[in-house]
């Protein structure tokens, strides 16, 4: 399938990695690619990004536009305070009915050690980009997880852990699910129904980062014990 | 132990019940005993609270003032939006130094079959509570559970699923950790540090909604797994 994912961090280059490993033909969009293609500085994984293309050869970097035209399924793997100005750099005929798994947190300024989130509560980054882009099918997805974990679920506690879905569109959260267990292996997606279950599914990064601090490593992930 | 809980809801009957089951000495504080104990309509659950205490006669009601006093160890167990009332009804020398298990929601209006919390992201109900009486020693938990669960987590999944303490005492943390474990089962209780973690606790609210609908019962909690 052709993928067009959106952001170039760590969850851009982990799941484009993951999904070109498995055969599909992935577009990497970011801002300016050639001088990002050029990046020499070290990343958080110590790889600057030029070494890392170097490695993933299959991975095509473009510009968010060339990433979205591509996509028969879209990934929006940016920065949850750039993702608006991102997406609205695409074509809308290239958005028109296409899913979008929004993987993006809308995390905001730290202060004092402190976390906070731009959009909380009554709306959600997910519903952002689904009122500015109508004909996007968006589904939130993936968001609660690390990125390693996102490609590798079996890789922690045997893959006995969930992931979840959200988005207006069921037959869309249905191909996500799919996709979800077909690509990375994940044997629990939970449907949470329509897009509003994105704010809780944003939320919940509060939780995530203190369970960050206080385990010391991002290798856990949920697990709804029924 | 003598323990004094605030709100005669299903938490606090269900946390009531469990105590004096266990030996403890438990009052219930509400606003007005006298009404409340004459209370003939049905709940939730379908028992009126005037056959509640007939079968729970050794958990004795009283005013949130005297459950205050007579209480070691204290639990809010109020509905959210009415917590600081009624914790300012308590003698500031009866809360002196004592823990306060904070199990409160700040549950907000629903509109549209949308919640949302009074208080999320940047503070949280239990911080209001930690500020506004700075003598007591608060730590956030159980509230992320179903009653049933709280006192019976071995009666979900062999209890194999996690509850949490945050607050700014390390030494009270220590304390209701061992009390959760020691009165009902708890085999995994989460320190999350600082109270600024009961933003989380309380945000992941939105989760449990979600999968309280997707799943039509409530019988259900997190594992973090590792």
């Amino acid at each position: 399938m052709k993928v067009g994912i959106f952001g170039t961090g760590v969850v851009g280059k982990t799941i484009g990695a993951a999904l070109v490993r498995r055969g599909h033909d992935v577009m990497l969009g970011t801002r300016d690619a050639h001088k990002k293609m050029e990046e020499k500085a070290a990343d958080a994984e110590s790889v600057s990004f030029h070494d890392w293309l170097g490695k993933n050869k299959k991975v095509r970097l473009v510009t968010f536009a060339e990433a979205a035209a591509h996509g028969e399924m879209l990934m929006n793997a940016t920065a949850g305070h750039a993702s608006l100005v991102v997406l609205a750099t695409a074509r809308p005929a290239d958005l028109k009915g296409k899913i979008l798994i929004d993987i993006a947190n809308p995390l905001g300024p730290w202060a004092d050690g402190q976390m906070e989130l731009f959009v909380a509560n009554t709306d959600s980054l997910a519903e952002r980009i689904q009122r500015a882009h109508p004909a996007l099918r968006v589904v939130k997805s993936l968001n609660t997880v690390a990125a390693h974990i996102m490609v590798n679920p079996a890789g922690l506690a045997g893959g006995d852990h969930d992931v979840f879905v959200a988005g207006n569109d069921p037959e869309a959260r249905d191909r996500v699910t799919r996709f979800l267990r077909d690509e990375f292996g994940w044997k629990t997606v939970i449907d949470l129904g329509d897009l509003t279950a994105a704010r809780g599914l944003e939320m919940i990064l509060m939780v995530w980062l203190k369970l960050w601090a206080a385990f010391g490593t991002a290798d856990f992930n949920y697990k709804i014990a029924r």
